[in-house]
C-alpha cells in the first residue's frame, strides 16, 4: 500500500491546466493496474465480454441507452454511428467547426461514400433556420441526395469548448425527430458539459439516437471511446469494427481504468469546477491579468497578460510551483486553462499565491 | 522486487498449447508495469513519437526496411499496407485461405474499392502457375483492372500454422518484381516461422515490400501490429491511420511492452522449440496417442486419441496439472497443440508424465 502511495505522490502535488485530464500518464496508471482491478474482471476476447461488456453495460444505463460498444478511438465511433444511422441516405449534416469535419481526414467521404455537408461556418453551430433553409434548398436538385443524419458536438473542441445551448440542442432534435432523421452526439466531453450547465447526462442523451464519449480525455483511461444507441443501432456493430481494424485485443485494460476513472471523475470535477471558480475570480482581482469568459464557455479560459510580462518565463515560473500552463495555439499572446480535476491538488489560495509570484518574477 | 516475483509465480507454473503466447494476462503484464519501463519512455501523442518512434526503429531495424509504422490492429497494418501499394490498380491477388481474404469483412473492397483475387482455394498457398495464369487471363478482358499487387500470409493460421516455403516465397517475390507488381507479407507470425525454418527474419523480410508482424500474440504486448517498409511507404500514412480511426491514444504501452517482449521471445522461443520437440516424440511413444505430423508445419500439432480416452476429462486433468490445451474447433475428436514459450516452465518429463497420467485418469 505505501508503495503505491509513494507512485501516486509523483504527480500528486501537480496542477495543470493543460488538457482535460489529471498529470497521471498512462504509465502511472498501470503502475496501480492491480488495485484498479480490484473487482477481477475477466479479459475480452478482441473487444468482446468480459471487463468490455461491463463497461458497455455501465455507459449504457448512466446514458439511459439500450446498449453500448467500446471503440479503440472516438473517430471511429463517430463514423460507425453516423455511417449506420444514415444508411442509404449518404448526406449527414455537421457543424463546420467539428471534429469530424475537420480533423478525421474526410473518413465519411472516403471510406463510407457518405458527404458531409458543413453548417455553420466558423461558429460553434448553425441555428435552425439554416438547417431548414439546406433542407429546403435539396428540394431543388435533379439527383436527391437526402440528408439520413444530422450529428452535433458539444461541447466543440475547435471553439475553445464552446457549449451548444441546451435549447438549441432541443430545437434541432425536435425538428430532426419531426423529419424523421436521426441524430447524433458526438459527446467527447459530454461529462465536463454535465458538469458545468448543471443539466442531468440523460437530459442530453436522450435528445440522440446516438452519443460518443471519450474514454481518455478525463477518466483515465490510456485509450478508447463509448457508442450509446438503441439495440439496432449496436446489434452487429462489432462486424463493422472489425472491418475498420477496430476490434483490438485487450480493450480489457481500457475498460478497467475507465470503470474506475468514472467513479472518480464524478466525485471530484464538480467541485474542481467551484475551487477554479473560486480562483478565477480571484485572479481577476490581480491588475495584471485579464481572464476573458467565453461565451457558453465550458472549462477552458482565456488569460490575457499585460504586455511587460514575459510570457515564456511566467509560464516556467510556475512550473517551477508545481503549475502546468502553456500559450494558446491560436492566440498566442494569451495563457490559455483547461480546469480539470488537479485544480483540486492545491489549495486555491496556494495557487493564487503562485500565480501573484509568478507574475513578479517574470517582468 | 519480491512482490513482483510473487505476483509472476501466479501462473509461472503453468504450461498452455493454447495459442502462440504465455499464459500472463495482459494485467500481469501491467502489474509489471514500472519493471518493464524501465528505461522511461517517453509517451506518445496519438500513436506518434515517445515509446512508439523507438518501437519503430526497433522494427525497422529487425527487418532490414527504411522505416516502421504502429497500428492498433493487424487488420488496419495490412489494409493500409495494400491500399498504398496498389494505388489505383485495385485488384490485389490473395491466398483463397488468407486472413485478408476471409476475416477482414471483405474491408479492402468496401472501404477502398480493391477487389481481392483469391488463389488457391482451401490450399495454404497458390502456386507460380496459378498466378501466372491469372495475369494472363486478365489481358482478355475489356476493361483491365491490372493487378496492383500480391499478398502472401506465412504462416497461415487458417491452415494450422502451415508456412509458405521458402523458395515458393521466392519464386512469387521474384516473378513480382519482373512484373514490377508490389508484393506485400501479413508476417503476423514471422518470427514463429523464422525460428523454426531457421531462416533469418531479414531472409524473409527482403522479398516483400512490405511485412506487417503482431505484436500481441507472442511478444506480451496488449494489442498492436507494425507496419514496415521503405520510406515512401510509411511516409504520410498516419493520416489514412487516423482516418480510418487507428491513431489511438497511449500506443506507448504496446510499445513498452513489446521492445521488452521482443528480447524475452528471442531468448526463450528456440529453446522451446527443441523442448517440445523432445516432448513430442516422447508422446508419440505412447501406443493410446498419435501426434499427426503437419506438412510444412509451424508450432501447431494434432493429437489423435484412444477411442476410449474421454477427451473432455483428459483437458480436465491435464488442467489439474497445470497444463491447458482445448479441442480442435474444426476437427473436434482431436486435441490442438500449439508450441509456445509456457512449454518451458515444466520439465519435459513432468509434461510427459502428466499426460501419461491423464491418460489412464481418461479411460
Amino acid at each position: 500500500m505505501n508503495s503505491n502511495n509513494s507512485k501516486q505522490n509523483k504527480t500528486d502535488h501537480i496542477v495543470t491546466f493543460i488538457g482535460d485530464s489529471d498529470h497521471k500518464t498512462s504509465i502511472n496508471t498501470f503502475s496501480n493496474f492491480e488495485i484498479l482491478n480490484k473487482n477481477n474482471y475477466q479479459k475480452d476476447d478482441y473487444s468482446i465480454g468480459g471487463a468490455v461488456s461491463i463497461l458497455e453495460n455501465t455507459f449504457a444505463d448512466i446514458l439511459g441507452k439500450e446498449d453500448a460498444m467500446f471503440f479503440p478511438t472516438g473517430t471511429l465511433a463517430n463514423h460507425l454511428a453516423i455511417r449506420k444511422l444514415c444508411g442509404t441516405k449518404q448526406n449527414v449534416v455537421v457543424q463546420e467547426q467539428s471534429h469530424i469535419y475537420h480533423d478525421s481526414g474526410d473518413s465519411l467521404s472516403r471510406l463510407s461514400g457518405i458527404k458531409l455537408t458543413p453548417l455553420g461556418k466558423n461558429k460553434s453551430y448553425f441555428t435552425l433556420k439554416e438547417l431548414e433553409n439546406y433542407l429546403h434548398e435539396l428540394n431543388n436538385t435533379r439527383a436527391h441526395n437526402p440528408v439520413g443524419a444530422v450529428s452535433l458536438e458539444s461541447p466543440v473542441r475547435r471553439k475553445y469548448g464552446q457549449i451548444v445551448p441546451f435549447k438549441h440542442l432541443e430545437s434541432i432534435s425536435n425538428y430532426c425527430k419531426s423529419k424523421s432523421i436521426p441524430i447524433h452526439m458526438d459527446g467527447a466531453r459530454l461529462f465536463i458539459m454535465s458538469a458545468i450547465t448543471k443539466i442531468d447526462i440523460k437530459a442530453y442523451s436522450q435528445m440522440f439516437d446516438s452519443v460518443y464519449i471519450s474514454l481518455y480525455k478525463y477518466f483515465g483511461s490510456p485509450f478508447g471511446a463509448i457508442l450509446a444507441g438503441d439495440k439496432n443501432l449496436i446489434d452487429g456493430l462489432h462486424h463493422d469494427r472489425r472491418m475498420f481494424g477496430g476490434s483490438m485485443h485487450s480493450a480489457n485494460i481500457a475498460a478497467i481504468a475507465t470503470l474506475n476513472g468514472v467513479e472518480e471523475f464524478q466525485k471530484k470535477f464538480k467541485h474542481s469546477i467551484s475551487n477554479s471558480k473560486e480562483l478565477l475570480i480571484k485572479l481577476n482581482t490581480l491588475p495584471q491579468l485579464n481572464i476573458e469568459t467565453i461565451e457558453n464557455g465550458s472549462n477552458v479560459y482565456l488569460v490575457k497578460l499585460d504586455s511587460d510580462i514575459n510570457l515564456q518565463s511566467f509560464i516556467k515560473n510556475l512550473e517551477n510551483k508545481s503549475i502546468l500552463l502553456n500559450q494558446d495555439e491560436i492566440q498566442s499572446n494569451k495563457i490559455r486553462l483547461n480546469i480539470n480535476v488537479t485544480v483540486l491538488n492545491q489549495s486555491v489560495t496556494k495557487i493564487f499565491d503562485s500565480f501573484k509570484e509568478a507574475i513578479s518574477q517574470s517582468r
